[in-house]
């Protein structure tokens, strides 16, 4: 299923040109126009699915087949010193276009990519009280 | 199989107890100790891998898999306004403990995350040499 006025599924599906990187049935894999490093590229799904939230089971478990595949050829042609995975929810998460995507971003001595959170603290008592909240949703 | 002196490993396995949100036969979740935020989780397979670049097709589909059942539990369970998923792979991307893992970190208003780069730009020049680079890789 497609989504009207979708930029993504629009690029996915071949109605925008897009220079893809590698493509299969289920996904197109195109280079961010505004790369955080040299190899920057983002994983689309064919079909529309604003966030991971509503991703199917077999959708998903290619997703994330297709990016350990391209995370290889990445580390190998490119000779990069890490690799991100980033995958955002929500604008608040920094979720731009609404049509899930993950960044599978090469990382290189003194790039600009910048991932960091002021670390918190976690008790037993904090996470039996997030497990007593969480579980019942799983 | 295992990797001696990997605490993930111990973890995962349960030589060193951890107060999991959810286990199965190829996975164990998590709460990160120092978190990024409320209900900041970590997937970690059971099976030691470095990183991205060596899992298996069968544990890459899993992972990604479980990774959508925990979002969507920790979305309704915390009510959060958005979620990061990120998997660093090498010290240059900010990966600390060498056996794979998925962080999982609901958002916010107000938290402490960071996840920014400057953004650069690709041309189609730049894009065709990159995939001549990367194609024969994949």
């Amino acid at each position: 299923m497609k989504k009207e006025d979708c930029i993504f599924c629009k690029i996915a599906n071949g109605e925008i040109p897009a220079n893809a990187l590698y493509e299969d049935e289920v996904v197109k894999v195109i280079f961010d126009l505004s790369p955080a490093s040299r190899g920057h590229v983002l994983i689309l799904p064919k079909n529309h699915f604003d966030n991971v939230y509503s991703l199917d089971s077999q959708t998903a478990a290619h997703i994330f087949q297709v990016a350990v595949k391209i995370a290889n050829g990445l580390k190998t042609a490119l000779n990069c010193e890490g690799l991100n995975i980033v995958q955002n929810n929500g604008e608040a998460a920094g979720q731009t276009v609404m049509h899930f995507h993950m960044h599978l971003i090469p990382r290189y001595k003194q790039d600009t990519v910048n991932i960091t959170w002021v670390p918190g603290e976690n008790s037993e008592q904090k996470i039996e009280e997030l497990k007593a909240k969480i579980i019942p949703y799983l």
